[in-house]
């Protein structure tokens, strides 16, 4: 998935004045911190999230890609690299998009701090652009569920009777509040109607829960250099994703010993669990639940206004949403 | 140092407030997370900073320790445990205020998650309380002047040559950004005149450049069991800090081995330097240098006007400020 999915001149080109800005903001002269964060934004980031806030800004009268569009859009990307470089020190990962993560590269210590950096940069461009307005309040409660979500994770590791609900809850925090932000941000600060802003964090919460199951799908049926990441790294680290869950509520037994917290898992026992997780219906049974999300998205998508926009987006959610397993 | 720095009733009591806020807002359903920030919570951290907000909130008419103002209080102490928490990560810290860091106790994982939680809690808290006006910038910008302070010491890990300007510049951020955000905001939300807003963030830069470099010297004359933490911990992590600093300005070449990077400093090495720093007049040295502080902050509050509040501070001050080495 790159910023192709929208194929739209005007997110393109808003999503790389984004980057420049972000890169610009980056420079803080420490050169440590700073060249890590700038090699993560030159790494590929698909810059997703700033795309959907630019593409719901054209649901509002509002000129397009306006600095204040921009730094909102760039606001939401910022919060997602500071968690994801925090969430890479948790998982003691290797790679991020494709390249060593910060962590692997220079250390947990310079990752707290580039983490934190974020999160000051995050705090400054929504205060330049919101500041007075119930958003503040807005992106203070998102960054708190995304921070949830992860707790309710971390606290669930190695819980083979995990609940789906539970799972789900994670998601809904740690990856749909988000899109949810991106969605919402982008059709109030676009000035559309409070109907068509309530109808687009909807969309963003669907939009996110389908992404995540997408995305944990995949990690069981892809090979690492299609993933850009290592594989099933979430399953040695006591992570257990909807399809192993769906997988678990149907027949636990096979997996009893191979979850156990202190067995290290081989590269033997990753295949017999994959083999497992796919026979008893994980993965399709996981499908159908990224399905009806994204069903839910479409039908929410359907009752927006026709415009180009309204296009883009759909073409962009079946990309983004339906890729091959 | 404890609360009886400012033997002041009003003072004591909105600590305490402080301090029951602090610990009903980290009941965040995790329990190793909110396990970790209550125990930090009560193992008698001394609320210096909410103290000293509180006590510059008299230089005003407004009332006394409003629901208001025990939350920017609490918000001042969030900002200095969340980064207490992440810079133990970095040092490696088994130790914070007597018991074991966050980091030792739980791991390093809980505590970057921990030290975030923080973060959204201070944003929360301040928004709650000056969304709309200057000082949500005033806030993020302290947020990043913190970190720059810890981003420039950590850049010159190791280095000798530290110049006596770049220590100053890291202690500028580190640590009396924090003092001068207490008295600054004290002041402003007590309802003082501009003039003493003014005065106060003076006040609060030089107490806090003071009381660091006291911290620095007390770290090359106490024991552990004074000091609730390990000794010269900072010399083993290449942190240079001014008593070492200036004697390495006298001369440099008593140090030249001892201070490789790659060298593991035993305890008869730790004991050397600290010979060398005090027979070089380092200690000493560095003793001038936090008065100084000492009597520019005391110039300032003599400029103040004469009330209760005024004469309780010169005491706190001379408590804070003029530790036995």
């Amino acid at each position: 998935m790159s910023d192709s999915c929208f194929n739209y001149p005007i997110v393109e080109n808003g999503t790389e004045q984004v980057r420049n800005l972000l890169l610009k903001s980056v420079n803080k002269n420490n050169s440590e911190v700073e060249q890590a964060l700038t090699d993560m934004l030159t790494a590929g980031g698909k810059m997703l999230r700033p795309a959907i806030f630019l593409l719901f800004n054209e649901f509002g009268p509002e000129p397009k890609n306006s600095d204040k569009q921009i730094k909102i859009a760039a606001s939401i990307e910022i919060l997602h690299m500071a968690t994801l470089i925090h969430d890479d020190i948790i998982d003691d990962s290797p790679l991020r998009r494709g390249v060593a993560s910060v962590q692997a590269k220079l250390g947990k210590d310079v990752a707290v701090y580039a983490g934190d950096l974020l999160f000051t940069k995050f705090f400054q461009f929504i205060n330049e652009t919101m500041n007075g307005t119930d958003f503040m309040k807005i992106n203070a409660d998102a960054m708190e569920q995304i921070l949830m979500g992860e707790l309710i994770q971390k606290a669930n590791r190695f819980n083979p009777n995990n609940l789906i609900e539970t799972y789900l809850e994670t998601v809904t925090g740690k990856t749909a509040e988000l899109f949810r932000l991106a969605c919402l941000e982008g059709a109030y600060f676009g000035g559309a109607t409070e109907s068509i802003v309530e109808t687009a964090a909807e969309i963003g919460k669907n939009i996110g829960i389908a992404f995540q199951i997408n995305d944990d799908i995949l990690d069981y049926t892809s090979d690492q250099k299609t993933l850009k990441k290592p594989i099933l790294e979430d399953l040695a680290e006591g992570v257990y994703t909807l399809p192993l869950l769906l997988a678990l509520k149907k027949d636990s037994s096979k997996f009893k010993a191979l979850l156990d917290k202190n067995h290290q898992l081989t590269t033997g026992d990753v295949e017999n669990i994959v083999a497992d997780v796919t026979q008893l219906g994980g993965i399709e049974k996981a499908i159908q639940y990224a399905e009806s999300y994204t069903n839910q998205a479409e039908k929410l998508i359907a009752s927006l206004p026709t415009s180009k926009a309204k296009m883009v987006l759909n073409k962009a959610i079946k990309k983004m949403l339906t890729r091959k397993f």
